[in-house]
């Protein structure tokens, strides 16, 4: 067996390829735009590149390398190595995993992206000494990854995880792209305070959003945490409706898997002690006394890099390296 | 080891006993009244006596016990064998599992109700073939346990499964016992039935409801599904109401889970297709499209012996028996 994996993170707007040793010590780095546009021939030939970069930058010999892992956008078999569909990268029935393995001579294993994620903190971040966690990413939606028992639970069909597709409010008039009304990640995501930014803005109302240089189609949730931060205060009754939201699904996850440890990761996080410290108090009260007793709320401290870092956890796992 | 176990379901209104082998074929059953109002001391007097009772219906002595496991109401600590708070009992901090190994001169183990059942449906009921599913009680409450990867799933401090507190609808006011605004056992079970069944009544609706023998404040579900299953148009749309907010915590479930099995029990669930196919259908367009093909639903057929099958099973598991 090789001395040194290879974890891939494949976006919607960038490839982060990392190589590391077997304790998971990161060499060296890549980064390269998706184009996803240009088609998925052109999307795995970037792959390889980043994969090559990385080998090239620390004169690593392919014959060294243990293993690729790459996570992906989903929902995908990571048996089988399929990715099912990916609306962002333009992909269907992409068989991902053995595409790559014939153009790299070596074994490669895919995982969703929010759950390499969480396999990352589990192994290299905030979770190493729990047994079960939770890792939630709030970007444009909101997604997921559960570890149980120190492993990562993917349940009847790689599709477990999928938080964001809770009904929240089934009062909620608003259409999820997964065709439910009502969906956690329609009322409480990036997506969701800009939705709510920009109908503000049509509305009239009287704050620093309306004087964003963006278009108003193009006002985004930082926009409106920028405003909130600010001291606009439509923009903080916004954040206040979203980070309400948060803290109702977060004390969901809580009541039913009494964790010991929730990672909060993704954009809308990256905002800070205003998104973060609403949701804690929102879980204070909805989540039962034993378990919000029991769970600590962390941020994720591995930001952009967790993807890669859970792609590399990913691979050490599959190596039986990590467990 | 001895060659038999006994499994005690300790509800609030009656006491299940029964004395199995180690393949888990129950040879005798004992049912005694809890009554919980004459204390702690009686009760547990009554649970040695419905032991007394099975051994001598077997003619088996003590000493072929191997352990006595014991489904109770929780919170509870499974581990250190304390029930933390039974209202239904009127226990607080009752070290039940110390209590009776020190009266049996017997190994005892003790699990929430729900969990037991849920480890009855695994090994011995619905659950037989799969390895991560979800059983869920729907009666006054709802309550729920978690198999995953063929074990009981507790969770951090054996709060895990507690379901019945997920928010399902924020805007709703009713307040649950737990504190919370909004809970899908204010919304969902038999108690909410009654609710709505008692409010149409104070209305003045008319409705079948309304001819029940019981006074108002007696309507109890049943006889809100009683009237619905007799045609009547009021109770129809209860029941409607109801079922709907019960497929959307399953589908909730299903989506954060993919478990391939859901198992649904409870006095509720006894009213047959009228609760169980609405649920259904909620279910299969909230619940994500791979998600909903993986799982399979279907009502418990242990019924009310569920809770000491349950029993049976959590001493079968302790002993190393079932795994």
């Amino acid at each position: 067996m090789g001395d040194y994996v290879v974890g891939v993170d494949l976006g919607g707007t960038k490839i982060l390829t990392a190589v590391a040793d077997l304790e998971g010590n990161i060499l060296a780095n890549s980064r390269l735009a998706t184009k996803a546009e240009e088609g998925q021939q052109a999307v795995i030939a970037r792959i390889i590149e980043s994969i090559e970069d990385v080998l090239a930058q620390t004169e690593l010999n392919k014959k060294v390398i243990a293993g690729v892992g790459v996570g992906c956008p989903g929902p995908l078999n990571a048996e089988e190595g399929i990715v099912y569909h990916a609306p962002n990268l333009d992909w269907q029935q992409v068989p991902i995993k053995d595409i790559l393995a014939d153009k790299l001579a070596l074994p490669v294993w895919i995982e969703n992206d929010a759950n390499a994620a969480a396999l990352g903190e589990k192994w290299f971040g905030a979770g190493q000494e729990v047994d079960n966690l939770i890792y939630i990413t709030v970007s444009t939606g909101i997604g997921g990854g559960i570890i149980i028992n120190r492993q990562l639970y993917s349940g009847a069909n790689y599709s477990a995880g999928e938080i964001g597709h809770m009904t929240i409010n089934p009062q909620a008039a608003i259409q999820c792209n997964c065709g439910n009304l009502g969906c956690w990640e329609t009322l409480a995501s990036g997506t969701a305070l800009a939705r709510l930014g920009q109908e503000a803005v049509r509305a009239g109302r009287d704050t620093l959003i309306a004087q964003s240089t963006a278009e108003i189609e193009d006002i985004d949730g930082q926009v409106v945490t920028e405003a909130a931060a600010a001291g606009d205060q439509v923009a903080q009754e916004l954040v206040k409706e979203v980070t309400n939201y948060l803290g109702i699904g977060i004390a969901n996850l809580i009541n039913i898997l009494n964790p010991e440890l929730i990672i909060l990761g993704g954009g809308v996080i990256e905002a800070g002690d205003m998104i973060v410290e609403p949701i804690k108090e929102t879980v204070s009260w909805r989540a039962l006394e034993d378990s919000a007793a029991a769970v600590e709320i962390l941020v994720s401290e591995l930001k952009e890099e967790i993807g890669v870092v859970g792609a590399v956890a990913k691979a050490l796992v599959e190596l039986d390296i990590l467990k």
